[in-house]
């Protein structure tokens, strides 16, 4: 299998064009990071201002997508990558796809923290929202650490990581749908956090597919649709 | 700008190439919409097998979807498109992924009617969940036929009917809220429903999705995240 070999180019521009897109991902993606926190933290403080915040962000993100892809077509045509460098260009499209579902994601979170500033706090369901928060929002650092360092090692971590947040997403709702039951006046306001809760889970979704695309750029490896223990095993062979 | 010029090559093979990405991504669509339509039968009338159907056939759309994406990988390396050519790879690669994700949210849907099927039918949301999935249905078929004959006014039209399911789905929960107020022992089977709908609202962002890939094929346009009036003006006067 071919190795990574950026740096090798006879064309120091290409090089500077592959450093160019990674570069603008790793900026995009830290973009991201920053709301994804602000969105759980303005919905914990009940803070409109702060999600207004994260909703404005959004046309920036929107717009790095939109110039990043472009950016990707453009050395597609002009350079005519081959083997890594081409996996190189492939893995940033779509890992900019899924940090501007995250911000999506992120933009409903914030929606979540106006209404329930103005419906009233949640009787439940904060605790739920922190902890999978602070999983939801490691993972994504380490995602984009791993896009950094070309780390197969965290990407997989990152990967394993995703199946304890769905864990934890699961019981969470179980346990928001008994109180629902219990204090049916609640429900509305209840709901504004299983569904900040469901888009924090989805955010962990795309955080283990950009580990998938780092797998992919590195090991050449296409791991979608596998097991954690399965892409441990492909990864340890390769 | 240049023009769609698909049939104008001098290798015939690399014609053939394109071609056949295409019709691998309309079978995948064609797969995927049975998988739809069987999830939303299956809610209806709380039938675990054709629900289990609809989860056996997604392994076969994973499949699938990897398939096609390393035949675009493929295409990309080998040909070396540029202009259109390059545009239909990437719309093809692009398109595969929104497939690929609307099956996964047919599974989803698919293990409501399971978890349905168990609990016993929901007081409500069955009227709502099969005018909603008649519209998404729709919008699955005309995104595909749009696909197949590049066809740009009705690539828009999915996107205006996207709008219309955001505001029947919202219409939606907000009734479906108020019937688990009045009746809480039901809000297990209700949340059932509800994730149903929301499933059926994400397979339509992805139908909107194809829908922009289509417009970006065929005119060389990037239409995300721009409203519907403004697509069609861009789309007019391209």
């Amino acid at each position: 299998m071919d190795n990574l070999n950026l740096d090798q180019h006879i064309s120091g521009q290409f090089n500077a064009d592959l450093e160019e897109l990674k570069t603008q991902l790793l900026e995009m993606g830290g973009v991201v990071q920053q709301q994804i926190s602000d969105a759980v933290d303005a919905i914990e403080q009940a803070d409109s201002e702060l999600a207004e915040k994260v909703m404005v962000i959004e046309d920036d993100v929107d717009n790095r997508e939109v110039s990043l892809d472009e950016n990707c077509t453009t050395v597609l045509a002009r350079r005519q990558p081959a083997a890594s460098d081409l996996r190189m260009v492939l893995a940033v499209s779509k890992a900019t796809r899924d940090l501007e579902r995250m911000g999506d994601e992120a933009q409903k979170i914030a929606k979540m923290a106006i209404a329930l500033n103005e419906e009233g706090q949640a009787p439940h369901g904060y605790v739920e929202l922190r902890h999978i928060g602070d999983i939801v929002e490691k993972m994504v650092n380490s995602t984009l650490d791993a896009f950094a360092r070309f780390d197969v090692d965290t990407a997989v971590k990152v990967a394993r990581d995703d199946k304890a947040v769905d864990r934890e997403y699961k019981s969470a709702m179980r346990e928001l749908v008994t109180y629902m039951m219990e204090d049916p006046r609640s429900i509305g306001r209840v709901m504004n956090i299983i569904w900040a809760l469901r888009s924090l889970e989805r955010i962990g979704d795309h955080a283990r597919n950009i580990a998938e695309h780092i797998v992919y750029l590195v090991k050449g490896l296409d791991v979608r649709h596998t097991s954690v223990k399965e892409m441990e095993r492909q990864v340890k062979d390769a």
